[in-house]
């Protein structure tokens, strides 16, 4: 017989807090609490299983259900001496969700179950507090129809305020003990007028009901859209808590309260909590009265007259820090407790890792290892990696107020404010006056980088989270909100609008690039902190990584930012955010405008100055590390300008007609750029640009060698999905090399490798192996072909994806292991069969994803490569999957 | 020791007609005559294994090749008792190419070798004539100079026509042996002249120069075009044949011919060909002398007074025809001879299986299976299925006169006559005036669907293979020449300018799909005949046949075409394709414009009845027949038109404003579409557009079952890369067949599955294969996202890439087996696993490409679908296939 119901209360449980999968986190916990013999009042979970079983069967239970929860039922009984639905000494419970992770408010609860007609008269006399035992069933009445019947809880409150109205009372708390009882009545036969059927007397057919509820509202929309945002997914269900109800609203001898055992917004070591004598865990919440510090120290810090709990309950105080201790002791972990006091007797309802900022979270570890009481290694297991992101950019003062005017997605982190512009060569212009910009586009292009770079932050209102402007501002450690699709942009006369407001061209908006939200004018801001606990939490993962984490750059800015955060060299340098300079851009387009190989030698040799530079200040930066250069990659069409003027003045400078630019701009324009005539493609149709690549790349190798730097280039060549095109590409690089090698009189060190992102180069690795000396597997372009998806396109149907539960995760956040990850593994398979030793990376935007770095782990890769801003998250994340892989070992 | 050269001539061979492989056509044959005891003049071939190994090695011979030859000559000179160099009775050879394949005139001959100042003076000695032995010896300098030394022919004819001036003569003929005497010392002197070295007398240096430039000429640009071309790997390489000379050129008792078994044009089982008395056989094929008939019919059906060989040399064309009939009894197929009578001597110099016209194929086939010689699975394996595709169309009368003005790809075959008209709609009325038009545009896009139809043909400046023009033109069967670059389109003027010429709307052009000439005015036509022959042979095709064959096809019209040439059902009916009608459109964009479901779903409303009437049709037409309907697919964007007038219109019958509009057609713009909003998506994010189509699909069943016609449909979802939308959608359309079923009070049978055509797809086939019945491989995307090429884009740099050879054959014409066919591989294993009995079909282009359809066979497919046109190639292909895999188990 499946066990469905675990009891728990009374000094043990069937539980522990192993069973979070199982019990949810909340009943896991209760047990736990139970086991260490804490005041818990008793109860029982409903598992995960009878969730899962729930939605498996046509909303029906497993046979066995009743029968194993009245058994629990019992149990309860026998512990506290009460009847569930006796008219003497009544038992009254709970009924809450509990899933696995934390979703707090987003599923259903119900209260004080059990009370009727007959049992509220009891409680009545048992308390000997008539008010609140009628307040009590009013609450329950509203709260079980709401939940559970369907009423709105608007039908009693029309009630109640056509009673207060006609006795001339202001608040609830005016009400007597013979109101609520006269009011109870008119509850009644509301719901029998909306229903047709009067409320359900029976306190087992209340228990299934409220039960039957919970499970329902895993599926309501808000809990949907929760598990959506956070990466929960639906199959796990949720467990049901069904506990007997304490009391902390009988009298000045009762109270309720949270609690952390230490402070969750700085990590200090001090107890950190509010209460509230003579009332419901709800009040604490909701903000009707205004909690009292937990503390003495706490009030007096915060000025306030309400004694706090160690002054006002002393006894029943030193009791719970001493539960605080024991907890954290025992779960060795920042905890965020909730308790009750009914009549002096301290009772425990929850217990659970306390959230904490990230700063707390560093804080926390750091000082929990000084204090022996975890390892180095548990402090670098229990950090999240993507909370560092926090720590890494300037932020919005929690404290500021934000005036808030619009919403996208949280593109890339950080915050920023400025004077909006809307061209890239404004926000370059206003920069170099001395103004801080917010770029506002549709949407970026490379053409924009120049732009992007002068801009504090970059706002789009079309692309998603890997959009161009996206991965671009992620690179760049630029705050960026991408897809703001209800704001407005009118390029022609520069204006913004967002909801009702129209902003001009140099007013000033914030942007939060971690939350996606629009902000008017300024919002002070707080700065990053990279030592202290940053720094010892880095070096103690740097022990336990085992897999190598690079930085995509390809700017000093970026080269240095990325060797501050720890990256072991570059994993993706791209050449072609090179070209987009004003000095470069012309003879990239007189390039591209070539009428044949001669005249395109000719604009290309203009170029390779330019280029060897960017490469001599690359291997200079990266002294000693390695960098993969992959040569260029995208449509040249990128290059050209959109509209007639600007291509009128290429036109003028190239010294050819509109005409003729036009018809080569037309000639180049595809359907699908995303899967035209790019990467190798353009190295094959023309290798001199591929040649001029090479050669300033071991023309730069040289002349850094002359001052002693040892450069470690390994060239990249895209797109490769015949071994044919990598054999005809590495045969450029190396007759480019021997040149210069002969030219120098010099010899050096380089590698040939591919991108392998696209799934013929998976499928083919083997064969492609033998050329390639190493493999970068490109996962934002492998996903878009494997799955079909353009990056710049998919946002509007992921997004009805997501909400329809048609997908869990947006795979250019978080790898596909199913699909685009099967193709890496059998690369990683082909490819080493054929070159064991290969050198295997991972450059796409999942590189600092971390359980996309789980993945990469798993599978073995040498290393992964991330944006620079997120070298952190990825080194942390990999240090987390080596201790996993331990584990599983 | 490996042996590379094989030795023929005097009754035997070291090899044999099957060693074709080692020995190339031409050597593979003189072995085969010579076995046979014809009178074959002894020579040997030096094998293709050693073309490979001197590639493969920097272009150096095996070390023992050199010793076999020598031994080889020894041998030939064994059997004429002639020496080689020496200067009695001097042996001279020819040194020709012969690779697996033929590729007539693409690689280098040189003749008469063994000529020096001493032999040629033997020569002349022993034939008697000094004219003769000059005139090859001189002809032997130009051709060796040119091919072996890299001298120019120029060089030469500049010094002959000088000397011709100098001397008053008109024709070489007017030259004397003296003349030439003196001529070959000029000549002799010119090489040194240009090369600093003299010519070389040592005719074994003569032999292995000659050798070296043979393989040589493998990889020159003509043989590397062709080979790309004819889909022949390099790595095939050729063979090198060095046979003795014998000279039809030495007197009226000497002639040269070329003659077939069977006539080539018709397949009349009459000895034909053409011969010249006193030539060399170049002669015969340059045409500058006009080759007189083989026999008496012959010459007195074409009417000439020159006598037959039948006539003049009865008793060598007796001994002709006897070798005629042996050679063909021994082949058992129709020959393509070259032989030479020198002093009255019959020597066979070549025989080879002949090519023929498809009518000739047929015919030769079911005669030679009536005579007996061959069975009628050989006739099946015989025909090479591309070729019936002349049969097919109506096609250009190949004695017509052709004024060529412009090519392009032959993307659709036939022919078609017809004014020029520029738009979809001028077609349209055109036709309705009663006119033939052909539809010439940039490109085509589905809104000129209509147009497509009303045209006879169409012509396209950009676009390849596998354009929507050209896939949308085989599909309906209308002739189509696509990407024909160098002509130009000028919409706004409707002009098209071809080379020097500029066509207006109106003038008459000749479009020849089959090989993608343009031609000026009309051109005669011949009509298709599919009785007779055809008919005979496609029953027999249909033994062997294994596997279905199904046609691709919406419109009634392209249903019963695809019945006619044998389909067993339609594979692939595209439903898109049913909006584009006038009264249709308007209810599309209505849909498309909709601002919500419920105004979706009123125009869904309209269309429904259209869609119904569709497949009621379809159903009538394929009686008995499955027919895999597959539901919408392309992006909404290709229902609106592109420019602003007819934005302005369709705003105006929907009733909003042209702003609205294009802002909706904006939003719906996206930068990638074939990897973006389309196919199961559209159905996922609009469910009621598949529940309008699978309604239409279930009332059309219920509506043909009233007249007892049963309907077999296979509704299939498109573009699906997970399990989890292809359940969403089988939900859709099964609710709609339970409320079809409950509304008519009928059951019926359907199927539901899934296009595979996308890399994720493939590799989740398994999960997929839980919820699909049937799969149907949709290769054409599955091409596109596996090698990341987008079709509409490719074609600039496939074109490079096969010209470089990076790539030999258009994946988007015969599937990669290695890259797409693995995918497909791997899904057909993983399907089933999961649904042993599941029905798997393949509905791309490369359906009815005979090596895909073999590859289709060999992975076990259940049936091939492709264009109607092409349903007797592909039922050929099958049969083919079939018998292949028989040969294998």
């Amino acid at each position: 017989m499946t066990k469905w119901v675990y009891a728990f209360g009374d000094g043990s449980a069937d539980g522990s807090a192993e069973m979070k999968n199982l019990l949810g986190g909340k009943g896991a916990n209760l047990a736990e609490m139970s086991n260490l013999g804490l005041p818990v009042p008793p109860g029982f979970t409903i598992s995960t299983e009878v969730c899962t079983h729930y939605y498996d069967n046509g909303q029906k239970y497993p046979g066995d259900l009743k029968e194993q929860a009245i058994a629990a039922l019992a149990a309860i009984e026998g512990t506290l001496e009460r009847t569930f639905g006796s008219n003497d000494k009544p038992l009254l419970v709970s009924v809450r969700s509990g899933a696995r992770a934390s979703m707090p408010g987003m599923m259903d609860t119900v209260l004080n179950l059990g009370l009727n007609d007959e049992t509220v008269e009891a409680l009545a006399a048992e308390s000997n507090d008539p008010r609140f035992a009628y307040d009590s069933y009013r609450r329950f009445i509203t709260m079980y129809s709401d939940v559970v019947l369907g009423v709105d809880h608007g039908e009693f409150e029309e009630i109640l305020d056509n009673y207060k109205v006609d006795r001339g009372y202001r608040l609830d708390t005016d009400l007597t003990a013979d109101d609520w009882k006269t009011l109870v009545p008119m509850y009644m036969e509301r719901v029998v007028e909306v229903l047709g059927a009067p409320f359900p007397q029976d306190v087992h057919e209340q228990l299934w009901g409220a039960t039957g509820a919970v499970f329902g509202s895993w599926m309501n929309a808000r809990a949907t859209i929760y598990r959506r945002l956070h990466d929960i997914p639906a199959s796990w269900g949720t467990a049901v808590n069904v506990q007997a109800m304490v009391f902390g609203n009988m009298g000045e001898d009762c109270a309720t309260g949270v609690c952390f055992s230490r402070n969750p917004a700085t990590g200090e070591n001090a107890f950190y909590g509010e209460y509230l004598i003579n009332a419901q865990g709800e009040d604490v919440v909701a903000g009707i009265r205004t909690p009292q510090s937990l503390t003495k120290l706490e009030r007096e810090t915060s000025g306030s007259n309400l004694p706090s709990m160690e002054e006002a309950m002393p006894k029943t105080f030193a009791e719970l820090c001493d539960i605080r201790d024991r907890l954290e002791a025992h779960y060795k972990d920042m905890q965020d407790m909730e308790f009750t006091i009914q009549q002096d007797r301290l009772w425990m309802l929850q217990t659970r890792g306390g959230k904490r900022t990230a700063r707390a979270a560093l804080r926390i570890a750091c000082d929990m290892v000084d204090e022996g009481v975890i390892s180095k290694e548990n402090a670098v297991r229990r950090i999240d990696p993507m909370q560092l992101d926090q720590l890494l950019h300037p932020m919005l003062d929690p404290d500021a107020e934000r005036d808030i005017v619009g919403r996208g997605l949280p593109a890339s982190p950080g915050a920023a404010t400025g004077a909006i512009v809307f061209t890239a060569e404004d926000a370059e212009a206003w920069k170099a006056d001395g103004k801080s910009v917010i770029l506002v586009r549709m949407e970026t292009s490379p053409e924009d980088i120049g732009g992007m770079h002068a801009a504090e932050g970059i706002l789009t209102t079309r692309g998603g989270m890997t959009s161009h402007a996206a991965v671009v501002a992620r690179g760049m450690g630029r705050p960026c909100v991408s897809g703001a699709g209800e704001m407005r942009v009118d390029a022609a006369n520069k204006t913004l609008t967002c909801m009702e407001r129209t902003y001009t061209e140099g007013e000033i908006i914030t942007l939060d690039g971690t939350t996606g939200q629009i902000m008017d004018g300024e919002v002070d801001m707080i700065l990053p902190e990279l030592t202290g606990d940053f720094g010892k939490l880095m070096a103690w993962v740097d022990e336990y990584r085992t897999m190598g984490v690079r930085a995509n750059a390809e700017t000093p800015t970026d080269a240095k930012t990325a060797r501050k955060f720890g990256a072991e060299g570059i994993g993706l340098s791209r050449t072609e955010h090179m070209f987009f300079e004003p000095e470069r851009i012309v003879h990239m387009r007189e390039m591209i405008l070539a009428s044949g190989e001669k005249s395109r030698r000719k604009a290309l040799a203009k170029l390779l100055p330019y280029q060897r530079d960017d490469f001599e200040n690359l291997f200079r930066i990266m002294e000693g590390l390695p960098i993969t250069i992959r040569l260029l990659d995208p449509p040249l069409n990128e290059f050209l300008p959109h509209n007639d003027e600007e291509l009128a003045e290429v036109a003028k400078s190239a010294g050819v007609s509109l005409k003729e630019i036009k018809a080569r701009k037309n000639q180049l324009d595809e359907s699908n750029p995303m899967l035209g005539h790019r990467g190798c493609r353009l190295g094959i149709t023309y290798p001199e640009v591929y040649e001029m690549q090479a050669r300033a790349i071991f023309e730069a190798v040289v002349k850094v060698a002359a001052d002693n730097i040892t450069a470690i280039p390994e060239v990249m060549i895209p797109l490769v999905g015949m071994k044919s095109e990598l054999d005809a590409m590495t045969a450029v690089v190396n007759a480019a090399a021997k040149a210069v090698m002969d030219e120098s009189g010099k010899t050096f060190e380089y590698m040939v490798g591919t991108m392998i992102e696209l799934p013929r180069a998976c499928l083919m690795a083997d064969e492609i192996a033998e050329t390639a000396e190493f493999f970068s597997f490109g996962t934002n372009d492998l996903t878009q072909t494997t799955f079909g998806f353009s990056r710049d396109d998919a946002a509007p149907f992921l997004d009805v994806y997501q909400r329809k539960g048609i997908m869990e995760s947006d795979p250019f956040m978080t790898i596909d292991p199913e699909g685009v990850g099967a193709l890496v593994k059998i690369a990683v398979k082909k490819g080493r069969e054929i070159r064991p030793d290969i050198k295997l990376g991972i450059c796409g935007e999942h590189g600092g994803d971390p359980a996309s770095v789980h993945f990469c782990q798993q599978i073995g890769l040498t290393y992964v490569s991330c944006s620079p801003y997120r070298v952190p998250i990825a080194r942390l994340a990999a240090a987390q999957a080596a201790l996993v892989e331990r584990d599983e070992s």
